[in-house]
């Protein structure tokens, strides 16, 4: 009975949580339908977008679903680790980019 | 002398920040540059996976490096709305996909 | 000896991390047990907080830990998935809301 | 015009942002509507979780917006702060439940 | 009266937050002084994680306690600014230790 | 086939990630080794720094490989906790330091 926590079966769940609170699990994939579905973005741009979201999110069923979504829309594998860098080098970059509130501190002291 | 923290100027301080620690800064945005340029992703797709990954890690630094960016790459109101409604309809969506794991355990207990 | 990072009977362990670093675990406990048990707010409250809490910041040992401390009050399902669901339409919320920063710098553009 | 980042102004904007993607906007406010608003769980109680959820995910905004609702249901100080406490306390716990990964792996190696 | 959220004098209002919920708030500060003041680490090698925590998670108030704290245990400017670039490179590098649950999914569908 | 998502071997795969997109992988590799071997800190120091903000970055594959580089430097059991305790108490004390803007707004309606 030491089930992992994470498993790839959850995801097939996830259409099922509106079993519990059921209109606010309507009223959320109506959203999360109409947010991740083709716009004034296509899909392929807006799959691109939910693929670094879910990476740098570190959420498993997130990275599933939309590595699935990448491929069947014919992205290729560059083009996804591509998407996955720019997370990367963002959420490094917004790490160093607070550093500038340190180095405020700094100057002002060696005035 | 109650300057706020977040102000734009540190946005413009942010190349400086090699001043310090200098290698590993010259590192950073070596990586940085080449994860956000155009390669088999475009500029402008890059930019609008940054303006999500920005907005859903609330670093306005980086928020406003990418809202100028993608006006400078001629993309409309809507479809940076539509990049920002992606990262959070994601962040809604992966908060959710762990209530599978919720469900897994009522589950079980009411069996 | 593939054997998965995330499993339940790490929960078991969480008691045990006093082991290492004992005045520190002990302090934090002592922090831990106040802040979680019923005070001002009842335990109920405080428990769907942390169930809310919990799932929007991935932790599946607290997800765990908390529907079953729920279930063990007598909440019920719907409440349980309610409390879930004001944490994923917080974090879509939060994300939405630092848009509002993007809409100021395309405000001053256009004037 | 080094006008700083976070403003309460930006708050008033909020309900601005369907001017962009309106059809995602309007989706989004339908959802964020029915999942704060009181169903099985009361008005005060989903107010407590979104002010705990707001704290720990750093949002200015989302703390001003329910700091303020909190008041007008007649919260008064000592329960909002321990709203607060029970997010502070998750986010050290989830920390340190990570830690019994870490235990793992020394126990592994001192066999 | 469009103060900023964002103020330093914030941060000197930060030890009267014991004022509510006053308990909750002494056992976190008797928390928080154990856990971050010298013991088998010293006061030195703390302040570093302190600073490090501090900016990879966007948190200016404690950018500014451990900015100052760093300095007055006389660190310098690259020892500070190393210690923030390990956090930079970690958040990188948890985002693309992520990617290799998407290289799974490819590898798998690739056979 | 319910291979749980996070797994060891994931982590055997890390340096693989540089297959796809690879002049943005070596550049990453290239940043973090800078980053994260000894120059002004000490590898000792680093690899704290490193294995603190794994655990509150929630990354099992970061908790992994630090906590193996800790052993490997010779760190003790109440040395790693401890660092991680910093991490915890940080991701406290940043919740807890939001609050007073929560105070601020409460103390301006009290007068």
């Amino acid at each position: 009975m030491n089930q992992p926590y994470y498993e790839p079966k959850d995801l097939e769940d996830f259409p099922n949580i509106t079993e519990y609170a059921q209109p606010k699990g309507n009223a959320f994939f109506s959203y999360y339908n109409k947010a991740t579905s083709a716009g004034k973005l296509t899909e392929r741009e807006k799959s691109l977008i939910a693929l670094a979201v879910a990476t740098v999110r570190h959420c498993p069923y997130c990275i599933d679903a939309y590595t699935n979504k990448c491929l069947s829309l014919g992205l290729d594998n560059d083009e996804m680790m591509e998407a996955v860098h720019v997370a990367a080098a963002m959420a490094a970059g917004d790490t160093l980019a607070h550093a500038t509130q340190m180095r405020k501190i700094i100057k002002k002291k060696e005035m």
